[in-house]
C-alpha cells in the first residue's frame, strides 16, 4: 500500500494509473475509520481498479477550535484497517498541501448549504466544498464515493461536481448500522451509557415514517408529528431538527409526492463527559408507483 | 482543428491526448481575438504539444447586463484566426456546459479581489476565478497562458492554482502593444479619434515610472506624482485609479523595495460612441541589484 504526503506525490500516482488505463476510486475521510468507512472502500473497489482513501482532519468544516482538537485521530490504526480491506494507497497530506500559505481560495456553494445542518454550522459546508474540490484536484479519481449518513454532504459534493464540470461520477454508499439500527458514527463512543441504550430510536422513527409513506401518508405534518411522538419515547432525545425536502436540492416540500422526498434528523443526546451528543441520520423516502 | 461544444467531449479529448503522453496547452479567452491573444497562443504553442482555444463569454464576470449583451461576438473570424495559427482545438461551449442548470457553485478569493479593479467591479473576479477553474477542469491542461495586461487577473488565477492544488502551470505573457505602445484591447476600436491619439499616454506614463525607478527613485508619493503629472498632459485622459502594489499579493506598499513591485493603471477616455472607454495597464517595476 503506498502512502502519500504531498498533492505533487498523488497526482504523479493518477497520471501513471490513468496512463495505464486503470480506473481510480477515491475515499475522502477523516480518519477515525469504522466499519461505515470500510464500505465505502469496497463500494470504491467494485468500481475501479486503483482505490485511493485521504485522511485528513480538515480544519476549515470545524465551527470551533475545540471540537477540531478534540476530533479523533487514530493513523496508526487507520492505516493497518486500510491494507487489511485491499487499499491501493493512502494520501495523508499535512495543513500545508491543502492550505498553502496565504491560500484565499474558496468553493461555496448558496441554497443547498443553507438549512438543515447549515443552519447551526455556518461556515461548514464552505470548508466541506472547498477541501473536496481541492481532494478531487490532487486524486483525479473517476469514482468518489461518500456515506448517505452525511446526506446533505453527500447532495452538496454532486451538486459541486455537476457544477465545476468534474468528470468523477459521485457515489453515495448506504448507511451501515449497529444490530440495533443505530447509524455508525465516531461519536457515538461519546454517549452515555443510558443515551446509547435509547439512541436506536432515530433508526426507529425512520423506518415508521417509511412505513406511513407505504400505507399512504402524503402529508409532511403529518409524518413529523408521527417523528416527533415516536422520539418522544425516548426521554433523553431532544430533536434539533426534523425536515422533509426534496431529495436533490434539498427545496421545502408540502408533502411527499412523486420523486424522492427526504427525511431528515438531528438529535441530541447527553454525552458520558457532560454536554450533548448530536447524532443525525436520514432516510430517503420512495412512493411507489401504484 | 477539432471543435469541441460540450465539457464531456473536450475532457475525452484531453484524456486521449494525455494518454498519447503529450502536454496539452490551454489558451482561455472571450473571442474577439487580436494578436495579443495570439501571442498566447504562440506561448501555449512553446510549452505543449496540443494547443486548446476556448472561446466562451463568461456572463458572471460582467457587472452590467448591457455590457453582455455589447461585448464583441466574432465566432467564425475567431475560429479563423486559430485555425492560421496552428491551434489543435477550439472549445466553443454553450452556457449550459459551464453554468448548468440549477448552478450554484462559485469559486471565490478574497484578499486579491478587493483593490484595483475589484473596486469598481463588485463579483467581476468571483465570476473570473469560477470560469477558470471550471475550464481548467474540461481541459485538463499542464500550462495555461494569460496575458500580462490582466495583471490582477492572472495574479488571481496564479493564486486560484496554488490554493486549489491544480498541476498547471500558469504562464504571464506580455502585453502586445501597437506601434505607439497603446497596449491591445478589444474596447481600443471604441476609443474617439482624438481619444485614441492621446491613448498612448499610459505606455508613456509606464515607461517613466520605470525609469524614474532605474534612476533612484524608491518612494510611492514621488512615482505615482509622476504618473499624475504624465497623464495630465493628455487632456482627455482621466485617471479611475495609479496605485502600487507588491506583484504577488497585491498588497499596498509605501516604496519600491526589494522584489517585483507592480504599477497599475485605469484610466477612462471618451468613447466615439459617447460615455467612456476604461483602459487599463500595468508594468512589474524592479529595483535592481546594486
Amino acid at each position: 500500500m503506498d502512502i502519500l504526503r504531498t498533492t505533487r506525490a498523488l497526482q504523479s500516482r493518477a497520471d501513471a494509473v490513468r496512463a495505464d488505463g486503470r480506473r481510480i476510486g477515491l475515499v475522502p475521510t477523516m480518519g477515525a475509520l469504522h466499519e461505515g468507512h470500510l464500505a465505502l472502500v469496497d463500494a470504491a473497489r467494485a468500481r475501479a481498479d486503483d482505490v485511493v482513501v485521504s485522511i485528513y482532519v480538515n480544519p476549515t468544516q470545524f465551527n470551533a477550535g475545540a471540537d477540531l482538537e478534540a476530533y479523533p485521530r487514530t493513523v496508526e490504526t487507520d492505516l493497518a484497517a486500510c491494507e487489511a480491506r485491499g487499499v491501493d494507497a493512502v494520501f495523508l497530506p499535512g495543513d500545508d498541501q491543502l492550505y498553502p500559505e496565504g491560500a484565499e481560495t474558496w468553493v461555496d456553494l448558496s441554497e443547498i448549504t443553507r438549512p438543515l445542518e447549515g443552519v447551526s454550522r455556518p461556515g461548514h459546508f464552505r470548508g466541506v466544498a472547498t477541501v473536496v474540490t481541492k481532494l478531487f484536484i490532487a486524486a483525479k479519481p473517476h469514482v468518489a464515493c461518500f456515506g448517505e449518513k452525511d446526506y446533505q454532504q453527500l447532495a452538496l459534493i454532486r451538486r459541486m461536481a455537476t457544477d465545476l464540470g468534474f468528470d468523477i461520477d459521485v457515489v453515495g454508499v448506504p448507511t451501515v448500522r449497529e444490530p440495533d439500527g443505530l447509524a455508525l458514527s465516531s461519536r457515538n463512543v461519546r454517549l452515555s451509557e443510558e443515551a446509547r441504550r435509547q439512541a436506536p430510536v432515530i433508526a426507529r422513527v425512520l423506518d415508521a415514517a417509511e412505513s406511513a409513506v407505504a400505507s399512504g401518508e402524503r402529508r409532511c405534518e403529518a409524518l413529523l408529528h408521527g417523528v416527533r411522538t415516536e422520539l418522544a419515547k425516548a426521554p433523553l432525545a431532544e430533536i434539533d431538527y426534523a425536515e422533509l425536502r426534496t431529495a436533490d436540492a434539498l427545496a421545502p416540500v408540502d408533502a411527499v409526492l412523486e420523486g424522492p422526498t427526504l427525511l431528515a434528523l438531528a438529535v441530541n443526546f447527553p454525552a458520558e463527559a457532560g454536554g450533548t451528543v448530536r447524532l443525525i441520520d436520514n432516510r430517503v423516502l420512495e412512493t411507489s408507483q401504484s
